[in-house]
Parts: C-alpha cells; sequence; structure tokens
C-alpha cells in the first residue's frame, strides 16, 4: 500500500503534514511517494502570483494563528517565516532527483524545521547543505546533479503533473486515483490506502 | 460557555457542520449562537462574483468528491445541488429575524436538508414555508417580518460584522475574540470555549 505525498517546501500546511506522514503511514504499513511541487506554479495557473494567503488577507491572518494551534496541539515549534513564501526551488530539485534516497524523509523535516522553525533561507545552499550532510548524503554530489537540466526538467514535469491530475494545493495526498487535500485530510488519506489496500 | 456559529446556507461545508454542531455542542454544555450571513458578499469583498469553487474548477471538482465522503462517513445524506450556490437569502433573514427562537436549530436543519439532500429551490417561498410549518413557527408572521427592512437591515449588518470581524468563508466559529474556520475545525473551536470556560 502507498500513499503519494505532493508537497510544496514553502506551503504552511506541508509542514505539519511533512513532520508526521512517516509515523502515521508506517503506524498502517502505508508506504510514502516523495512528490514535491511548485505551488507557486499552481496558482499561477489559477491567475494568481502570490499565495493565496497573501492575495487574501483575512486568509492569511486567520492562517498564521491556526498554525500556531496547529502546532501548539501537537507538540511542534513553529515560527512565522520573516519572508513568507520562500524559495523552495533548490530543496524540490534536490528531493525529486533522490527522491528514492534513503535519507529522503529526514531531509525533507530537516528542510521545513529550517523554513517553520528556524526561520531559516532555504533557498541558500548554506542552509541546504548541512541538512544534507546530517542526513549523510554525499554534499557535493548532490548539490551538483540538483541543478543539472535532468534535475530541473523533473522537477517541471512534477510540477505539470501535479496540475494536470488536478492538485490545487498543498499539502495533497494521492491514494490510487482519490484526491485528498490538505495536513487535516492526512488520516483519512491513510484510511483509504488501508480499505482499498492500494 | 458558548460559540457562535457563522454560516450560509449555500455553503457545503456549512452543511455537516449545521448538522452535527447541536450535538458536538451539547455534550459539552457549550450553547450556540446562531450567526447566519451572506457568503457572496464576503467573497464580493474579496474580489469575486462567484463562489471559489465555481472559480477554481480543480478545487471546485475536489470539494464535491471530499463532500461526499464526508457526508458518507458520517451516514449523512447528500446529494449535489444542480444549481450552485443557491440563495440562501430568505432563509439567512427568517433565521437572523428569529435567531433566539427555540425552533431556530431544526429549521437550520431542515433548510439544510431541503439544499443538500432534497435538491430544493431553498430561494422559493414554498420550500422554507414547509421548513417552517414542521418546526412549529407561526408561518405567514414569520413570512411577513422576514422581509421587512428591520430584517433585511439585521442581516447585512451580521454579514458586515462578518467581514469587519476577519470572517472570509463558512462555516465559521467564533469562542470570544478566537476564530475558526471550516467543518472540519469545529471540535477544535468546542475544546476552546470549554478550557477558555468561555
Amino acid at each position: 500500500m502507498n500513499i503519494e505525498f505532493w508537497f510544496d517546501y514553502a506551503s504552511t500546511y506541508s509542514y505539519p503534514a511533512a513532520m508526521r506522514i512517516e509515523s502515521v503511514a508506517a503506524d498502517n504499513n502505508v508506504s510514502i511517494v516523495w512528490r514535491p511541487f511548485l505551488l507557486g506554479a499552481v496558482f499561477n495557473k489559477q491567475g494568481m502570483n502570490d499565495s493565496p494567503f497573501n492575495v487574501y488577507p483575512a486568509k492569511g491572518e486567520y492562517m498564521w494563528k491556526d498554525m500556531a494551534r496547529i502546532c501548539s496541539d501537537s507538540n511542534l515549534p513553529f515560527s512565522r517565516p520573516k519572508t513568507f513564501p520562500q524559495h523552495g526551488l533548490l530543496a524540490a530539485r534536490v528531493t525529486t532527483r533522490f527522491s528514492d534516497a534513503p535519507w529522503i524523509p529526514k531531509f525533507v523535516r530537516l528542510v521545513y524545521s529550517a523554513n517553520f522553525e528556524h526561520n531559516q533561507d532555504i533557498s541558500s545552499p548554506s542552509v541546504i547543505e548541512p541538512c544534507l550532510s546530517a542526513v549523510g548524503a554525499d554534499v557535493s554530489l548532490v548539490m551538483r546533479e540538483a541543478v543539472t537540466e535532468e534535475a530541473k526538467l523533473m522537477l517541471r514535469e512534477q510540477t505539470e503533473e501535479a496540475i494536470s491530475r488536478g492538485i490545487f494545493g498543498a499539502p495533497s495526498f494521492y491514494v490510487g486515483s482519490e484526491l485528498f487535500w490538505g495536513n487535516d485530510r492526512l488520516e483519512r488519506a491513510i484510511k483509504w490506502a488501508v480499505e482499498a489496500n492500494i
């Protein structure tokens, strides 16, 4: 059984989802397919050139309070990033290019912590390299591979796939052909995978 | 302890919230303040002249599937309305004008069932009058009062209050000064009321 986890490193609600998906999935013998994409491109297709949380200030103000409550409720550190949304392109390219590497789950969490706990600039190699080093990856190899045309193309194609499959926000989960949207739907998606034996 | 329930009769996710709020609140000794408003006016302020579920088709397509899952999971009948969004103005005026009447909770549920179970036109007096009759209200009095200038003004002011207090969608819940958005947040809002003893 498996679940596709579609996420964007800048996305606020992807943070709690990323921090807990491994344990929720493991508890149910569901494996995870890590599928980063560029949410900004999805918003562009919808005619927005910024996060809806910035386009609609009331929605944004609520989201930050809701995030603080969610993180507090689940004992997850949270600090509102000075820049929102951050640029997750580099981290997303690394993750797409090495999606099957054993260090990916831990790397994903470290990047989210850098963004939403430590308020670091995740577009900077000086932030991403220590994350790679901490998970035991070959830092120089990964950083070199992440900026190849092949890696760039992989992420573009993955983002196109998200759009063509009807993904409109993050985090999203696909279980077979069934789409679930939002951190709130993680448990329902996992249950779907178990019941449908997908 | 009490919770303000802000809802719109056309709003899909307000339907499951409306159908279960009384029992969830009663289980926790929390009382409900019924606060209908016009979500369309809120969207207008955001620059949209239709529901976001129509403006963004991918979001809309997902919402209908998500609604079907939610209703199925909670044994709630659900039939996608032929018209979306419906015009809830008449029902909202009735509810605003008689918000303290003992028959309001049951009336609210009947109108939501008319919309999302029976696919009836809730803008029509021929649908609203039987709902009033079924809950034992004085039908002719209520229908007369619902279209007075006073009733119209009450609903306009309530909608303005929603906007000024940062409500951007429905259902929303206010517990003291704390805002919660979405059917998914009902339990958290009730818990807040209990813990804060509001």
